[in-house]
């Protein structure tokens, strides 16, 4: 049994988005040997969806030679429970958005027992660093997403951080502005997530421009509909007004993982993203803000990176990933 | 070897103090066998300081029956570095002010080989309340030590959290005040430490009687001689100004619970040292401040307790009880 179990060379990865869902199988070292995709909404039930993906599933694990080379699936999905493996109360899931969905057994059910492990994109990001990108020898280290929201995935002691419920790591609702702080998504007021997300460096962008009649290629739109592409491809041609949001909220970035050094003193800090494409224009920024916040002990030591999982398969294989760790 | 290994029912703790170093013999339950204390100053060299301390060890060792029935050694020291078992740069040791002391290996050699491990002091309160205290069982939480400084040990997955270098878990200094925060000991503004530390304390209650007229018991004292004890004492009279100082600590340690909430999301917190006499004065504060400024899906879940470790011998227990963990 255990020979059979220790030759299985893939695992199954699920990126569970609020749109589409994509499936990979991927080698140990990262590969993706075979990937499909199957729309998220449009089921009436839980079980119609899971059905739907088993079907699409086979083909491609046809493709790679069959189910008895596969040790386990993952799947990164929305307000995911790692304890439970369940989906809970996910706004954006028409099938799970007023109830707990125990999807890990719904799936291991139906692929023959098969393990199956589900968390957040976040922490699945974090495992993938962990297991194919920037973060393989790491034991202690964060991944930072930046995207519609700021989302972590804390790994101590080479473990992911789950905490006693399994919702530990919400790095982007740490307070950052204690005094007419920005409202949050959550409800809560001056999360960093307020500032440093997509939707944060809009407003960011839209208060910078407001405050100041300086010149700049941002002006030339609507600023309600500015996004945070639009600061990126400013920034990129040397607007000043852009590079200074970039500044403003690679300062925020900085001083907060000031504090989480405090906390866990991580080997690295690592982004993960739309927004690190900007490269340098946002990660200088996050760097000085971090060297010059954070305690004199913890000074020079972290490193800060750029995720090193391709951008447009990330978050499969970071799904994927969970697979060989449970 | 396992055998014999299995039935040694004791560890050594040493507490090591800038005054004293306190030694005790603890079994498994927490219960104090035999202990005995030397100065911790007066010594030409580390070495020195070691073979007293080895000396008077051996006195108590004999009192318990022998080196054969004790399984290891925890030293709780400031600086203490638990990967290298080394003391780094510790200003109130005039052994170690300059230099790294490999004080784990000295005392290890002195006694046979026996394990030795140290780490700080809030670290070593951490292990103590998982081992003997009211932490026991759980394997995800937070000890906060509420002293002359504020210190923390994080426990996640059953284990301390140590990070990449050694030094994790100092969450007296993330910053609780962005904008005009007060100075602290470790050089930066604004820090947890700088409010709710014993100093801390005293500082808020010169303020707050500075800046009102209001009657109070503190006012007989003379301002830049008012202690946090005179706090603590004024308050258990009920003096308004007095409770209202406890209000202003405990909203800040709230406020920073439900910050280390988003991380770690622990079982628990759990308050250490002298301002904890102050019972609920100081604890009901801290958790009407978390409840209201934590994230929704951490509301309600985490306990608010005191140590469980008996003060007069809860640090030569908290240092013991890593002896039970390497």
């Amino acid at each position: 049994m255990n020979a059979q179990t220790d030759i299985k060379p893939y695992v199954i990865g699920l990126d569970l988005g609020g749109t589409n869902s994509v499936f990979g199988i991927v080698d140990a070292r990262g590969e993706i040997k075979a990937t499909t995709a199957i729309k998220t909404q449009g089921y009436d039930s839980v079980e119609a969806y899971v059905d739907a993906c088993v079907e699409t599933l086979h083909v491609i694990i046809d493709q790679v030679g069959g189910i008895e080379l596969i040790k386990a699936m993952g799947i990164g999905a929305p307000n995911a429970n790692f304890y439970k493996g369940t989906i809970e109360f996910a706004p954006n899931l028409t099938w799970a958005h007023e109830s707990i969905v125990p999807l890990g057994q719904m799936f291991s059910e139906r692929l023959g027992g098969m393990p199956v492990g589900l968390t957040n994109d976040a922490n699945a990001a974090a495992v993938g660093e962990m297991i194919y990108g920037v973060a393989r020898g790491m034991k202690n280290f964060i991944v930072i997403t930046l995207g519609t929201g700021v989302g972590s995935g804390i790994v101590i002691n080479g473990q992911v951080v789950y905490g006693s419920d399994g919702f530990a790591g919400e790095l982007g609702h740490v307070t950052m502005v204690r005094e007419n702080g920005r409202m949050c998504g959550c409800g809560r007021l001056g999360c960093l997530e307020a500032y440093c997300s997509a939707t944060g460096v809009a407003r960011s962008a839209r208060e910078i421009l407001a405050k100041t009649e300086e010149p700049s290629l941002l002006r030339e739109i609507d600023p309600e509909t500015i996004t945070s592409l639009d600061v990126s491809l400013a920034a990129n041609k040397g607007d000043t007004v852009a590079k200074r949001i970039y500044e403003f909220t690679g300062e925020m970035l900085g001083k907060a993982c000031a504090d989480f050094a405090a906390f866990a003193s991580p080997e690295a800090f690592i982004f993960f993203g739309g927004m690190t494409k900007a490269g340098d224009l946002i990660m200088e920024p996050i760097k000085r803000a971090y060297e010059e916040n954070v305690m004199k002990i913890f000074r020079g030591k972290a490193k800060f990176l750029i995720s090193g999982l391709d951008g447009s398969s990330a978050a499969v294989l970071g799904a994927s990933a969970i697979g060989w760790e449970i």
